[in-house]
């Protein structure tokens, strides 16, 4: 037995797998470690950086805007879940990038921040949705940002750094998926890409059905793979795009495109697993963007609330939500009148971004003034219109069009006192996170789990543990 | 029927309670709801202002410096707890104070920011601690912040105003309350007091022990009601502590307090009920203070270990494991070379606190470097300590005494690329907190709480719900 064989064997062994001969039928591998194998269909729903504090602030908005709860916490208030925390760490960090954190789940494996399913010796682990169309099931992936970025990658491929989105975009071309919807069409255009190629051509010739709007994706029938593109980079931000008539009619919601998927998978008679990410929640706390984030985590939470719709009334559906790691640990932060600084989220017209991208470098600070005021409803004073400004005179040409240039950090800065909404940082944080399955093989989860722990679970909530091949090595 | 007590009948039937007469013999009303009253003991450890990432930082700090997981986490990855998410709102707000908070539980009913028990029309609401006592129950409190403090005093008093810790003092003589130690000897002490009484005196007079060091405290026999002062405010940090021998032979540890008051009230037949707070772990917080903060909170889940061991091996002990509203959010932040900027940590010998009391006005830059390096393990640069130095001489003659007017956010902010922790303000957080409870009578726990819910949880729990008193006006 070669090392790394050796080393595949035992940790298959580990993951209480076996060697047992590869197979395709929905053969269930019962009563292990709690299993019963009875997850004919598993929904996988990540808001990609959702900090506690951004669970909580969207559920408090719903309740105070809406007068309802968030789905995610209605499960809880009603009793509908088991529930856990969760620990994110990669292989070289106490606080995980997302293609660490997706492979974990997707691999079975911690490996460094950056990578995709390859270990630090260039060991390649099987990602799941790759061993669950072994087992015979639909694969897909829908989310806000790029369906080649971190996230869904992690659920999908080997490649030694995600920044490699031309090259995952070409694997899925391999991969046939059953669905994978998303952003990022500079991936795939061949006047985007580097090599000039329009892979949108290879995917049609290979059978796909290729849509590109939300009607389009309306319009699709069961039968081919699907591969669904609807924007340059990440979807809009769900309070942008509301706001604009063009982007709601042709981009579809993260809800939208969950619930196409299941329509589409769920005519597969062995089941279907689907990853859904709401990836934009993670951008927005990069930004401190609070009207950005929680629009962006309501949207997520319409899409578990699809999820839910279609698990409830069966006995053959695990749902699994949960984040991938905390993001700049928002909080809601006392201070006098902090609930009507609160309410002002709920007539929020426009993002942070929304804001910053449309002031010019020559705009006075009343023009400042009047933007904020038109799209989040209060009014900044004339010196801290000027502070924004003046992050614009110090920029280059470049940077007034480079979204990570603009001064997301002061604005965010000057909104505490309107909003009371503070920021640790704008990057990921290491804490231990939510963690909620609803539906069947639940009974297994206990109140603390390893990000790991999450892929052989499914394999065995699924009972194809014992039918999947052991990683391969390249 | 009187409007007020109408309405504390309302109350009582809405929380499952009833009518009945009062009594004090320990009957159970077995199979309300779930509960079997067979929790003799409860004991409700609270650490005060704990957010996620502190929850995580210190489970981390433990694993990383000692090898060994936090107590409370261990429960959960034994899989030996049930446990919830929790809302902490007050009547009057998103983000509650440690009042309003402490009430919720205590009374059952959400009070206004700085309320101890007293509603918004003047309605008192018995405090928990006077029912258990009613029951039949030994009762008592330990804390390491003013034994008179918010969150203490929740427990045990009805006051319009957490701010009248002499009168929470003068109550507490009239309680007659088995065990309450802590802090705040201003609040007793003649030479401290408004009225110049020595209420200490009053204290053996009626027949308490009366101790103030840890040796004192040692040596308290069973039999008389226990009050016990270490320090004038708060007890020192547990990190500044363990530098000095003087503060540890003098001043008892919460798990000491812990373990103290456990040997005391378990003498009682009819059991007892104990609340525990770590309650410096807030005030670091509110400084952003994470050598404070970690090391507090490991010295809680150091009296969580206490509860446990006393829990473990009988079938009659409730240990609910809480805080009351999270407080600025801390969290690890990513950044290069991110968890050897956490390690630091590892080795500190003092506090922000320390540090920012100790700085004169006229110390030098490389005075302040070498404090903090001294201190903490790493050099802040001349520019840094200059900045730090600048609030020194900003500040009139009387700030250099005060606490509250130090630079702890700067210091705070200057940390940051040293230490990679952020924090979203300085002040309490709206978030759904963790609860988690061991023991007997856990299996009613559902994965979301309110607050006031657990007010009911633990009269149920112990089987007393039928015998307390209706609350009573005042």
């Amino acid at each position: 037995m070669k090392r790394r064989e050796f080393l595949n064997a035992g940790l298959l062994a580990a993951l209480g797998g076996t060697m047992a001969s590869v197979g395709c039928s929905p053969v269930s591998s019962t009563g292990k470690k709690g299993f019963k194998g009875k997850a004919k269909n598993i929904i996988f729903l990540v808001s990609d950086g959702m900090s506690n504090g951004t669970l909580t602030m969207a559920d408090l908005l719903l309740q105070r805007k809406e007068g309802r709860e968030s789905r995610w916490m209605s499960l809880y208030r009603q009793n509908k879940v088991k529930h856990a925390l969760m620990d994110t760490a990669s292989a070289d960090s106490l606080v995980t990038d997302s293609a660490a954190a997706s492979s974990s789940w997707g691999g079975g494996i911690r490996v460094k921040n950056g990578s995709l399913n390859v270990g630090p010796n260039g060991l390649e682990h099987k990602p799941i949705l790759q061993k669950f169309k072994e087992a015979g099931k639909a694969v897909g992936c829908v989310t806000t940002v790029p369906i080649t970025h971190a996230t869904p990658a992690g659920f999908c491929v080997n490649m030694k750094h995600r920044n490699m989105q031309e090259k995952i975009a070409d694997k899925y071309l391999e991969l046939q998926f059953d669905v994978m919807m998303g952003g990022g069409r500079e991936y795939f255009d061949g006047t985007k890409r580097e090599d000039g190629r329009n892979i949108f051509d290879d995917f049609k010739k290979r059978g796909f059905n290729v849509v590109q709007t939300k009607s389009e994706m309306e319009l699709v029938e069961p039968g081919k793979p699907t591969l669904g593109v609807f924007s340059e980079s990440g979807l809009p931000y769900t309070l942008d795009q509301k706001s604009d008539k063009e982007l709601t009619q042709k981009v579809p919601t993260l809800a939208e495109m969950t619930s196409k998927a299941i329509a589409l998978m769920s005519e597969n008679s062995n089941g279907f697993v689907l990853q859904v990410e709401g990836g934009k929640v993670d951008w927005a706390a990069h930004g401190n963007d609070a009207g950005a984030l929680l629009y962006d985590q309501i949207a997520f939470d319409e899409a578990v609330d699809v999820a839910i719709k279609f698990a409830e009334n069966r006995d053959d559906t695990l749902v699994i939500i949960t984040t991938d790691h905390g993001n700049s640990n928002p909080g809601l932060i006392m201070s006098s009148k902090v609930d009507a600084k609160f309410d002002l989220m709920q007539n929020f017209k426009h993002t942070n971004e929304w804001i910053l991208t449309n002031i010019k470098r020559n705009d006075s600070p009343a023009d400042v003034i009047e933007r904020i005021n038109y799209a989040q409803g209060y009014s900044i004073t004339t010196d801290e219109a000027q502070i924004l400004l003046n992050e614009y005179h110090s920029l280059d040409n470049d940077g007034l069009y480079n979204a990570y240039k603009l001064p997301f950090r002061q604005l965010a800065e000057i909104q505490e006192k309107y909003l009371s909404i503070y920021w640790s940082g704008m990057n990921h944080s290491g804490d231990f996170v939510e963690l909620a399955m609803f539906g069947v093989e639940t009974e297994a989860l206990p109140p603390f789990v390893r990000n790991t722990d999450l892929h052989n679970y499914m394999l065995q909530a699924a009972g194809v543990d014992a039918l999947v091949k052991v990683n391969t090595v390249s």
